[in-house]
């Protein structure tokens, strides 16, 4: 393809399509990708923010919302990553029409990242594609994950606010306090906070949060009816209360952090499958122990 | 830990403390395990039969009525796959929980494989504890995976003989259609085939199914009611009439591309990155960009 470019003046005008361009590119490793991350001018400081949890506690919705807020003076990319399985394509296809608002807006881009095809991971290339949106003047960039993998959860961890949404109504949600992901969030939402259980759920989030040995950003629970834009004025100031408290040293090692998984996919997409298919064809592995087999002809010389 | 053993005698006798022992020593990668591995005698004659499909499609009904009509009088074994969801988790336990009929069962082994900790992948791990269970003295193995994400549904297309279950009720099922597992299973299965659209997913099947230029093993498509115990006979002879016609050729790639497998997280494996992590905070990347400092200090070199 032709040399991939990219013009704030464009994009500023509301413009979007060098834009799609070249996060195709970056998403398919097209020629010339990797040169095109180098010659950006990356904004660090423009703030991503990872919205995550289980499918039904009302994410979009709360992006609905938080757009519609924001959009007005504002220009705010959201970068959707679809859930990995080959299954529930319709029905998260369902989800994404629901921000169908903001489709047409001059201020907001919304973009779906596919896991299917990523041989070298979602989080790589989610990070490559925020720095592409950091790099194209917008003010607010969200990434929405799906939460059905530990790789989704890995991707709202490596933003630089992690808000988890959660919703009264579902047991999950009680289950999801053994999960990870709970631990580290910056910013918690209740959503359909009008439901029972509401203040259940606030309550265990709130011992939670007190065993914990907090120095710094005290994590805050929201409540918020995202259909009803209520607590959505109080969730983008705590947005950006979380990013005003963010420090050069939590700046670092968030970048550290996406430098060693860019270099572990890297790594990964160096490995050789097709030569290996072939070496193995030829060698014709017998099928008396696998293992023996491998440690043989393989593992010792790695 | 003491040394890893494995004796026939004591799963034969319905005693399979020993076998759980040894398949967490691989699952955790125990000092030893590998030298396990390569010490087993491995039957891989005895099938290995994958069962995959979107939630809801009643996979763990259909593994229930297959282990009440095979456990009259072969020693079966599953492997349940658990998904990658740290959210889902209370509402797949619960799937669990229907197999419970069989867990005292002298029969019947049940073990269920979590994602959370294989940072390898789980498709490697499900290779190796087959290869367990298949020299421990049973006589047909399944492996059953929720299909939420992509390396579940890579775990059984690794089975000798994989078989699909769809649900008529599910519109999601046609979406499916464009998945690559709809494309390769060797076994069709509609389950609850009294809910309407039966016919529908049966013809859409079909039609698929004959726009393939099949040679060989012609995939049937079945029509169960698990919970009724209905169509069952017909699948146990479906995955024997497939076990029977595969040959030595099939054998051999399965085997190729098992060995690719085990050899790709073998290597993630070696990737430091703890050292890297260690690397990366001394040279202080700064926040200019971080794709030139990657090209400079890591890439070039890999």
């Amino acid at each position: 393809m032709s040399k991939i470019k990219l013009t704030k003046e464009e994009i500023q005008s509301g413009n979007y399509r060098e834009l799609a361009r070249a996060i195709s590119a970056v998403e398919n490793e097209t020629t010339g990708y990797f040169e095109f991350l180098e010659a950006l001018q990356i904004d660090y400081k423009v703030p991503v923010i990872g919205i995550t949890g289980p499918p039904g506690a009302g994410k979009s919705s709360l992006l609905n919302a938080l757009l519609k807020e924001l959009s007005q003076n504002k220009r705010v990319a959201v970068l959707a990553v679809d859930p990995s399985s080959p299954f529930t394509h319709g029905s998260i296809l369902g989800d994404r029409f629901r921000m169908n608002d903001f489709f047409l807006h001059p201020n907001v881009f919304i973009r779906s990242l596919a896991t299917r095809g990523n041989l070298g991971g979602l989080s790589p290339k989610s990070i490559e594609i925020s720095d592409v949106l950091r790099s194209a003047g917008f003010d607010i960039i969200f990434i929405e994950t799906v939460g059905v993998g530990q790789s989704e959860v890995e991707i709202a961890m490596l933003a630089d606010t992690t808000v988890l949404v959660l919703n009264p109504g579902a047991g999950d949600d009680i289950q999801a306090l053994k999960s990870g992901i709970l631990e580290i969030a910056d910013i918690y939402v209740i959503n359909k906070a009008d439901q029972d259980n509401t203040d259940v759920l606030a309550k265990h989030l709130y011992n939670m949060l007190n065993l914990r040995n907090l120095s710094g950003w005290n994590p805050p629970i929201l409540k918020t009816i995202a259909t009803e834009h209520s607590g959505i004025a109080e969730l983008i100031k705590a947005i950006y209360d979380h990013q005003g408290q963010i420090n050069a040293e939590k700046r670092i090692n968030l970048l550290n952090e996406k430098a060693v998984r860019l270099i572990a996919a890297d790594r990964m997409k160096r490995f050789d499958y097709k030569k290996l298919r072939q070496e193995l064809q030829e060698l014709q592995a017998t099928d008396a122990n696998l293992y023996r087999f491998l440690k043989e002809q393989y593992l010792k010389s790695l």
